[in-house]
C-alpha cells in the first residue's frame, strides 16, 4: 500500500478523544509500558522522542523535540493532565521550560543524571555508598587512587548506562590510558568493593504525598547488563534499611512519581549505587507479580490518584532479552512477555519476560525452562540464586 | 491547540512499525481490549468502524467502511496477518469480500446474527434449546401461540441485543400489537420458560485446531442488560454439558477464534439461548481471573499461536457500568477496571470492573463494596448469589 494511502487510512487516529492526556519525555519501552497502564482508563499519551520508531509509538503520538515550537505548544495544551519522563537525559532547555510542571521535578533529574551529584546527595542524607572522588583530570585520578586504593572504578558523571561509560583500573600503569578513554568528560572515581549481589528498591510517591514501596529485588548482571531479577528478596533487615533510605530521598525531593535505587550488598551492608527517577527494568516483574505494577502506580502518582497494592503475589522473576529475542508466537503463551519492537543489536534490550510462581522451586523450574531462548543469559548456579542465596556474579 | 497542529504533532503515528498487523471488523470496547492484548507483543490493529470516536481508536487506526476502496486496499495489504471481528452485524458485501480470510469464517457470522438460524443449528447438532417457531406474519404468530403456549417471547431474528428487539406476549389479546411493534422484521417466537439463572461458556479454537474452554460463568441481568458475572460457576455436570455442546459448535464450524454461548438453566437443564462468535461481556472477568484472558486467547487463536491457560485463579466477578460510570480516579486502584470512553447514555455499557478474590466470601465483600457506584446495579440477594446459589432474577 502506498504511504499516502496509509496516511489516509490512519487519519482518524488524530481525532481520538482520550479522557485525559499525559506527555512523557522519552518514548522507549518504559514509556510504552506506562502508556499500557493508561489504556484501560482512557489516559492517552504523547511521547517526546527523536526516534520516529521509538517503542512507545505503538501507544501514542511521538513528538520530535527538535521541532521546538510544536513541542512547546503541545506541552502548553490545557488538556495535558501531567508531564512526566521515562529517562534522565532531558535537555536543560526543556527542563527549564517545564519548571514547576514536570513530575518528578527538573531538580530530581539534574541530580540523578549526574553520578557525582547522586553521591553527594547520598552523603548529605546519611545514605551509605562506596567512597568516591570527583575526577576532572589525570591528577585527580592519581589522587583518587591514593585515597580509594586500587582496583578502583572510573565512571563518567553523565550518560553511562548498561555498563557503558565505566572501566576498572587495576594498577597504576593503567591510569593514563583510562583517563585518555574518558576525557574530556567529567568523571568520578569509586572504590572497587567486592559485593555479593546487587539489589534494588522501587518506590512511588503521589502528588498527594502518599508513598508505597515494592519488595526488595535481587538483580543479576552479565557483561554489565541486567539479565535476571528475582523478587521478593526476603531479607527483612535489608529491606527495612532500603525503604528507610529511599523514603528519605522521596521526602527530600517531595518527589512525584517513581524512584528506583540500586544497591550493592557488601559484607552484609547496603551501599547505594544509582538512582533512577522513573520506572526501572528491575521492576518489570511487578506487572505480573503485584496487583498494581510500577507503571500503574507511576500513573496514579503523577495524577494524584490513590496508589495501588505493591505487595508481591508470589515469587516472581524477570528475564531480559538482550541482543536477540524470541518470536512473538513463542512468547505469546506467557502473560508477562513483552517485545519492544526495536531492531536487534548486540547488548540491546529487546524485550523481557516476567513470571510469578507459586513457590521458589516452581520459579526456579520456570526460569530454567528459558535457558537457550534467544537473548537469554542465565547464571550457572541459577538454582541456588532462585532459592534466595546471596552468592553473586558480574 | 488548532487541529492542524494536532495533526502535525501526530503525524508520526502513521509511521509506527508493528511486528504484525490485524484488522478487526468493529471498533467497540471488545476491539479495544483485544488490541490491548496485542500491545506487549507488537501486534498492531486497525478497526473498521463508522464511528470516528469508537473506543478502539485509542489503540489503532479506524477505517471507515463507507470508504470502500480504501478499506479494500487496506484489507488486501500483505502485511495484514489476520482479519477478525468483534461484532456480528457485518455487511454481506464485506463478508463476501473476506470469504476464506475472516477468522471466524463469514458463515459463522451469517448464522449467529440470525436467531432462527442459531436455533436451527442447535437442533441440527442435538443441542437443547427452548421450543421455537419462525414468524413472518400475524398468522404465524397465532399458530406459534397454539404450539408453544402463552406467555411466549417474540424476538426479531436479527439485530437485537441487551433486551432490544424482544417482547413477551402474555395473552392472545396482545398478539396484534406485538406483531405491529415488530413488523416488517422477520421474527422468531420462543416458549417462555421459567429459568433459574443464565450461564455462559466461552471457548477458543486456534487456527491449529487446539481448543480451550473457560470455566462456566453465571450472569445476572437487570432490565435485559448484563450487570454482574460470577465465575467459576462450580457445577461440574452443567459445565461438562456446556463444554460438550460448545465443542460441537467449534468442530462443526472448524471455528477460528472465540465462541461464547449463553444458556438458560431450566429445571436443572441447560437450554442454549444465543451464540456470539467473539469475546463476550460475560468473559471480561478472565482479564484478572485467568492467566490468559479471552482477548489474549482470541489473538493467539487467529494467529495460530499456542493457547494460554484458561483455568480460574480464584472466585472472580465482573460488574458492568451501565448508563453512568465512576471517574477514572475512583477506578484507578482496581487493576481490572476499564472505561470505554463512550458518551454516557441510559442503558449504555460505559465500562466495567473485574476482580478476583481469594474465596467466595471475600468476593461477596468486594462486590458489595461497589454498591452505590455510578452505573452499578447489584441484585438484592447478592450475598446468596455470590455464594453460588441458583436463585435468579430478570
Amino acid at each position: 500500500m502506498p504511504s499516502w494511502m496509509r496516511l489516509l487510512c490512519s487519519w482518524k487516529m488524530v481525532l481520538r478523544h482520550d479522557a485525559m492526556k499525559i506527555v512523557c519525555l522519552g518514548g522507549g519501552q518504559l514509556g510504552l509500558m506506562l502508556a499500557a497502564s493508561g489504556v484501560r482508563l482512557g489516559v492517552g499519551f504523547s511521547f517526546v522522542d527523536e526516534d520516529r520508531h521509538a517503542p512507545a509509538g505503538r501507544l501514542g503520538s511521538l513528538l520530535d523535540p527538535r521541532q521546538e515550537a510544536v513541542l512547546e505548544a503541545h506541552l502548553s495544551d490545557q488538556d495535558v493532565a501531567a508531564i512526566t519522563c521515562e529517562r534522565e537525559d532531558v535537555a536543560e532547555s526543556l527542563l527549564g521550560f517545564l519548571e514547576g510542571r514536570l513530575r518528578p521535578a527538573p531538580d530530581v533529574l539534574r541530580v540523578t543524571r549526574d553520578r557525582l551529584k547522586e553521591k553527594e546527595l547520598f552523603s548529605a542524607l546519611g545514605i551509605s555508598c562506596a567512597p568516591y572522588q570527583a575526577v576532572a583530570g589525570l591528577q585527580d585520578l592519581e589522587q583518587a587512587a591514593g585515597r580509594l586504593g586500587l582496583p578502583m572504578v572510573l565512571k563518567t558523571r553523565c550518560g553511562g548506562y548498561d555498563g557503558k561509560g565505566q572501566l576498572v583500573i587495576h594498577d597504576a600503569g593503567e591510569m593514563a590510558a583510562a583517563w585518555q578513554a574518558m576525557a574530556p568528560q567529567l568523571c568520578l572515581a569509586e572504590a572497587f568493593l567486592p559485593f555479593s549481589c546487587e539489589l534494588s528498591l522501587i518506590a512511588v510517591r503521589s502528588l498527594t504525598g502518599e508513598m508505597a514501596f515494592y519488595p526488595l529485588t535481587r538483580n543479576v548482571h552479565h557483561q554489565g547488563i541486567l539479565r535476571l531479577s528475582l523478587a521478593p528478596h526476603a531479607d527483612a533487615d535489608l529491606e527495612g534499611q532500603a525503604k528507610e533510605w529511599v523514603g528519605r530521598l522521596l521526602q527530600h525531593w517531595q518527589l512525584v512519581g517513581t524512584l528506583a535505587v540500586e544497591f550493592f550488598l557488601c559484607q552484609g551492608q547496603l551501599l547505594a549505587n544509582e538512582i533512577a527517577p522513573r520506572p526501572h527494568n528491575s521492576g518489570h516483574w511487578t506487572m505480573v507479580g503485584c496487583r498494581s505494577s510500577q507503571f500503574d502506580n507511576h500513573l496514579r502518582a503523577i495524577l494524584g490518584w490513590p496508589l495501588g497494592d505493591t505487595g508481591a503475589l508470589g515469587p516472581a522473576a524477570m528475564v531480559n532479552f538482550i541482543g536477540d529475542a524470541p518470536e512473538a508466537g513463542q512468547l505469546a503463551p506467557w502473560p508477562g512477555g513483552w517485545l519492544y519492537g526495536k531492531t536487534a543489536r548486540p547488548r540491546r534490550k529487546l524485550g523481557h519476560l516476567s513470571l510469578c510462581a507459586s513457590d521458589a522451586a516452581q520459579r526456579a523450574f520456570l526460569v530454567q525452562g528459558l535457558a537457550g531462548w534467544p537473548g537469554v543469559w542465565l547464571p550457572p548456579d541459577l538454582d541456588v540464586v532462585c532459592r534466595g542465596s546471596h552468592v553473586g556474579w558480574r
